[in-house]
């Protein structure tokens, strides 16, 4: 493109700007674009971008594939129960804590860093921002966890000096236990207890289809009453359900747009934030 | 341009957003850009764009023709000195003053604020930023003045309460009389109290030129030596050599760069901000 | 007067000092005390000292002279509607912005400025502190407006850093067009907006009189019932009756005290702080 | 006075208001301003007025007499030693600083609240503000002290806060035995602490004369240098040498002016400030 | 103790700290704990270190037998009315003044100071935080008072500076008469402006006791229902009435815990704090 | 222990408190005090109770152990070079972030939370607040590293906010490739760059012994000069030079006190703060 179709293009996203200066949006950084290494640095590029415009960025991540790599190596078995939960006994949650904290979230807090930007990974547990209790589905001794309480204060507090948190889906109990939250959820929670402008979920599919079997039958945008009906007849099923039932409870809690994203096309970040047709379902 | 090459194009960007974050840059808004009302409704959002992406942007305008017109229309005569200094009597000194902070100031405040924006529009005389006394070379009686003293706390603190100030080219004496000051150079005084990474001298003509008949023969980038030399032979002449004096002068004192900018060029202030060519002639 | 005489004086002023000390005052400046270049030095001054001992002054000043004289100039016809609004046409209005925002307000904020304190000029367009509609009596294309919105925030910014505004008489409307506004409306609109403490409006009478021939039978004080009847009963009549309607409005709205001061009289803004004659007729 | 005579002396104090207004005076209160009951009124409210228009006030507090009547209530001997120095045991200590402390500054203090200001009463003792040691002319045993050191944080904190700190002239040494400072002494620590711009000792003489039998002999005015000059030549003589020596050590210090006031002189405190001829005689 | 010990000892101190720190408390000051010098350093210090773990501490103080003793000095009769309150003329209440203000609480702050905390004192007078009436049980002329309204801002902003207040329980009224005030009452009321954790009224007796003739039947605990049975049955007899209400009228505004203190137990304040068993009777 | 003892041991505490209250102490935390449970434990509690009287802990954290059983389980052999220094490949480098940041520093973070204080856990990469490259002794694509630069900004917001940062020893280069740190020059960097009070090395061996059999010869102090000695002469050696060195530098550059701490000890921290006697070898 020629310098002046680039800087033309520029000024055209000013109102976009504009709209979204100064919003919180909370994003669940998951699938293809955190575990390929290519579409995570866009990603990671597109990110700081936002915040550069002035949008405070939140970013919650999960990490199964490379859990499962670990316990596989150390020789356990990964397990999921007849909910589709993880079987995690505390020696598997070990390994999830060690994965998602110790490992992945450290490489998002290196990328972030090393790409101008300044970024601090935590969990629930630092500063008990977020405290968990077990599943109500999940058996005993399943260290599968739900969240039982938030404190934003910390955040709020890491936005104000710029840095950008990065956070592992972890919570204690109060006895110190760590609970596996499913990203989804946590993202959700998250975005509910900053009352964020936007939640943004990354998924590895094109958002919710009028038919599922046809990529471009895509449902850009939803309102709450039209995605409860295509639960109730079936269109959304499997897993787009709970990740659609996380963005209604959102919105029902104060968050003011939810999405899932296609993070399969490139740099659906800034299109779901730079032009109106968006990159996968809004649901509003 | 499709939605995906926009964003791939904003993603380009970054690095340019990255750098200049945070920046001070004070440009001289005259010329075409000032005059023609389509170029200025583009110029007044390149600028808003700039401050979006945390650039500090203070504005100081001239606005000869204008004042010329109300002159004209009021029966008084447009006068130079031998030196080209308008020979400024204490009468056309109030017709500039209502001129340049009673009408294209108050357009500047008004395009700002209706672009999404927050301006304020002063001169030296609010809050006694800038005080003048006559300039060395004109007449006694000659109300056109330079520079005395200046102080940059008021501006401080309006960029800290995220308004653009907007500024006219005036300054008060002790006695609070009015001298017209060029605009250039109350831009360089200000540039240089501020200590800008950027000052930016939107002019109508496309920079410094080899060959001052060929407009293809543009310098894009100059040193100090080099500027000093081409006004030793004779390339850079006529109403340029002041303007390249007052980069000399802004550089010499703190301000990190000058750029005699192509005001004739679209969306100059993004070519030069967001490309690696710019748009004019850089003196670093 | 002796040095005893004279600080024996000034410890009598303390009672009054402390009474407004901190308080806000809305001065409606306008009248012979802006026009006659000796009132208004002293004008300034006393302001300046009602400053000094701790009082915020915020001043909203008119101008209609100076604008018919530009007008007359410039070969424009001075009209006025049968509602006695003047006929402001787009051209003529930015012949009224050129004067009290070029001129008028200039030369307030300069005198302040040399007098030893700090003012900033400002409209209803810096920062979109008041934003204006056409007024309801006005026929189409008449830039005559009312207040429509009113917004503090960057006032108190000056009164917290000290300065003192000074506030032409102008507001936009959303795209930017500029209406003129009764000096004496817009100054209750910014006493109500800043519940002020007092409201003084400077006129070129001595007040409310019972007969309106004989200047001495002004009414000190009024009550708002007692004024309702003198405008009903047609004592208060002419141009009297908006001020006193201004002064009700800006009672009913949570300002302290209204003044329609006697601007003729030396010191008067002195007498009405300082004494307890005061200077005018007090609505309260 | 008439009301426009009232109103136009006020006036004329603006000058000297502005010239004073953020200034820092350290006043030493004694002689007859603090024993007659009348003058004490007046001077509390010059006082007030004083720190109405800006100005911040410290006030140090002798209280002789008033020791000397307990002492002699409570059958002790009023001794002086040699030196002058009073011979205070540590029961008449005690008896100093139940006076000083307990009944004199209690005094000022509620005289400042009841006048409509904000005192607080503290001595060197209270966060340790001022520490002593025994006098270098005292005998062992003798609590009579003189300044060890002095840390100024709490004094600018109440004076941030907007109170009037009223300081009894007593410090403790390191183990927390209050010694008796002589309050002109004290005055001086605290002004040079402070860096004050005017140091004010009130005493019960019109100043220094020239002719020590001739009141009206008053120099109003000394230089440094002419000062000593007095002192070598024995114009100043007796009780005048210490306050003098006072008045220099002061200035040597960084203190602006001093003044040794006529407390006699009805309203001294408004003389000195707000004329040009003062009452008693300025060192500068 | 061996070194192990006392580090054993001090690691079990952990849960009371974190219990109690931030939290404030007001400590009535008196009885052998004020004038046994021996245990008053012991108390002092216990105070420094409660602070030392976060703890904010207030100090009222009271004073009758130095009162008495320098009122028999000054050949004044000590003399109580039939509702046993001091018959405090005005010439008594300056004795009071000098004695708790100019003495006792000096000798409070010294010591504080000496032990290397930070104190300031101060009355009901100072900032006038305070303010009192006639005692409706007390004569025309008795100047012994009770609380009429308090103002705990000063309070706030010292602890905030870390000082410790340090408190003579005596009040202005309008006109600045000083009225002597119980000090067990004015301590309540501050503990209620304070809404304090927990107030502690420091006694010469072991507590409330089941047999008043046997200090081994010390109630350790009471509700306030138990309180005011034991009250009406006659068990609470005596000086411990008053306490005990001062205590009722705390919980019942706002104070967390009270506690009437065996002053005469040794670190009865670290009893209280870092025991279960505590020192004296807890009403709750 | 008696309430009475108890309590006195607490009084006796003061001065300890007193001396240390305010200061930085940065610990390394290693050995028996982090692999032992209970004496962990006990560690954290004691962190927490000289946090709770106004210490600023800043916690570093080693971790070899359970290192080297994740390498051995995931079939990586664990292995030395000849200058003792870990033989670190890139997927070494990943399981030890996972152990020290995924793993022992999220319990630590857990435990100071579930005892009542708040605790972030970090490295060097957030906020990029430690760089590294590559130890100068190290072959190629070993990461084992040593600090290249270090940042305290946000630690010290950290601390103000009241967290106890946890801190795992490893740090970033340019490129965001990790680096294993030694612990112990971790810690050493860290107090350098917070100029720290104390520096204090946990160790599992009784301190610096005069002969290196017999655990009774400890020498409780040791000069810089004679700390250098002792190495020369052979006392100290092994594994003792290098934490002596570690001190050496910390006191050379600007650390206040150096500790080689008796782990072993319990509450050797206390010990160290709260008596005379410390617990291990002071170098200073």
């Amino acid at each position: 493109m020629s310098d002046s179709g680039r800087v033309q293009n520029l000024a055209e996203a000013l109102p976009y700007i504009q709209k979204h200066s100064g919003k919180i949006f909370v994003v669940k950084y998951g699938g293809s674009a955190l575990t390929n290494p290519e579409i995570a640095e866009t990603t990671i590029k597109d990110l700081i971008l936002l915040n550069s415009v002035g949008i405070k960025i939140i970013l919650v991540h999960g990490g199964g594939p490379e859990i499962n790599e670990l316990l596989t190596k150390l020789g356990k078995e990964v397990k999921f129960d007849a909910n589709g939960l993880r079987t995690t006994d505390k020696e598997t949650m070990e390994v999830v804590e060690m994965v998602l904290h110790g490992k992945i979230q450290r490489r998002l807090v290196s990328m972030i860093n090393c790409a101008g930007a300044k970024a601090i990974g935590i969990s629930g547990r630092d500063g008990r921002i977020v405290t968990a209790q077990r599943h109500k589905s999940a058996a005993d001794g399943n260290m599968t966890g739900e969240v039982k309480s938030s404190n934003m204060e910390l955040i709020y507090q890491m936005l104000e000096l710029g840095h950008i948190p990065v956070i592992s889906s972890i919570a204690p109990d109060e006895d110190g236990n760590a609970y596996n939250i499913n990203a989804d959820t946590m993202t959700a929670e998250l975005a509910i207890g900053l009352k964020a402008h936007k939640m943004l979920l990354m998924t590895d599919t094109p958002g919710v289809l009028k038919d599922k079997d046809d990529s471009s039958s895509l449902i850009p945008e939803l309102t709450q009453a039209e995605a409860k009906n295509l639960i109730q007849d079936g269109t959304i099923a499997g897993g787009m359900i709970p990740k659609t039932e996380c963005c209604l409870r959102a919105l029902d809690n104060g968050v003011g747009e939810t999405i899932i994203l296609n993070g399969l096309q490139a740099h659906c970040l800034l299109l779901e934030t730079f032009t109106d047709s968006g990159a996968g379902t809004r649901i509003v």
